[in-house]
């Protein structure tokens, strides 16, 4: 099922993709199940919202991807390297990415993000993907500059609107068959089967939860591949997953 | 006032320390205010819990004392350099300090903790301590050999159990004048005023805030000072600061 988050009507639902239309949820089936309402709301009046709500973080896993770690002039990691974004730095689909003015070199990293469905401490490789609620898109929106004058990536990855996920999150995705694409303006910057990560999704999972306590909503993102660059305000970013649709965000420098 | 987060015949609730006892509140202070029940709970009765539950993250401040830095072979940042621990990290007061089997040197850093009361975001060091619940204890606990062979702080610093916080959050914390004392197993590691801090607490909220908004109920660590040091399984640490108690945390490595 391919399930998005959205508003309408001033309220806030979850609901089942269903052709044009979104079936409304009675409440968040990561924790109320698949009940409808019985109401059908058409997709083009709805305004999707990040389908899912972190209520601890983000991690993500650098240098994943065997072009993306070339690009950067390093090795690839022989464990999974792991940072953090907040959950305050995830947005949704449509929303500004908003550069700030601590940094003069803002890039795009597309990637496929695991949604995280049930408590996860300590699994093994076999029983990860029980844990998983879904798959979506993400963007690891990452101030360059930053990264490189801190050493650490805390600040450089974790400025407010710098994790837009969605469009949805399906729980049913067929990752090992997917590309994932990445264009600035229409303009192809990033390609590669999801089968070029390094570290695979049960791995991933698997590591991250000898370290934390993974909560329901917790994201993963998996790398990105090689092709990552600038954006600029008035640019328009779309990440898209054969099979999870576009995730799409328009990029603004505020004035002043 | 002192407010303390507490455990009792199977409840949990907030109080206020008044004397030997806990003055009962309705609800959590940050959002509630301090309408009391009007009952009492002597403090030797209940089980102290962390005070503040971060709905988002810990912020944490590296090197922010020079004798630390120096210490650690390196320079104090000219800006604060920003790192994350996850909500799931934190621990309260007599909980166990879990070494986890990936690494070989834990060591203890002790902290002045600042609890964000209010949605914070692009605050001027003028205006930072209006947005602060009150301040608290905390052990930012490292796994020393990971944070080096990662490079990332992410993973030394998250797992489960690495930030004690506690064992009150005092909400007119007279800072300037205390110092903050680290012992294990009785014996002085780290001693220090707070006033030895590179980056004030007003820098620090005012600096935080113009990357990440911080939202009630997270915490900020303010950096360790000189004197960190490895911790053992049946190891006991206290960190002490004047007027703000003492957090004590056992440690423990789980067998196999």
């Amino acid at each position: 099922m391919k399930i998005a988050r959205f508003s309408h009507d001033n309220r806030i639902a979850f609901g089942i993709v269903d052709d044009d239309d979104l079936v409304v949820l009675t409440g968040d089936p990561m924790f109320a199940g698949y009940d409808t309402t019985g109401e059908r709301v058409p997709i083009a009046d709805a305004t999707l919202l990040a389908p899912s709500i972190p209520r601890s973080k983000v991690v993500g896993v650098g240098k994943n991807y065997r072009d993306h770690a070339t690009e950067m002039g390093t090795a690839v990691p022989e464990e999974p390297l792991l940072f953090l974004k907040p959950n305050t730095s995830v947005s949704g689909p449509g929303d500004y990415i908003v550069l700030p003015k601590q940094s003069q070199r803002v890039e795009f990293e597309g990637e496929l993000a695991i949604v995280i469905g049930t408590i996860t401490k300590n699994v093994t490789e076999e029983k990860a993907m029980e844990h998983v609620f879904g798959f979506t898109i993400a963007n690891d929106v990452t101030a360059r500059d930053l990264q490189k004058s801190d050493g650490q990536w805390t600040r450089a990855k974790g400025f407010d609107s710098f994790c837009p996920i969605g469009p949805i999150v399906d729980t049913e995705f067929d990752f090992p068959s997917a590309e994932i694409v990445t264009r600035v303006n229409g303009v192809v910057k990033q390609q590669a089967p999801l089968t070029d990560m390094v570290h695979d999704v049960e791995t991933i999972i698997a590591y991250a939860s000898s370290v934390f306590t993974l909560l329901p909503g917790d994201i993963i993102l998996t790398g990105t591949p090689a092709g990552v660059g600038p954006i600029e305000n008035g640019d328009t970013v779309e990440v898209e997953i054969t099979g999870l649709g576009i995730l799409t965000n328009p990029v603004v420098r505020p004035r002043g």
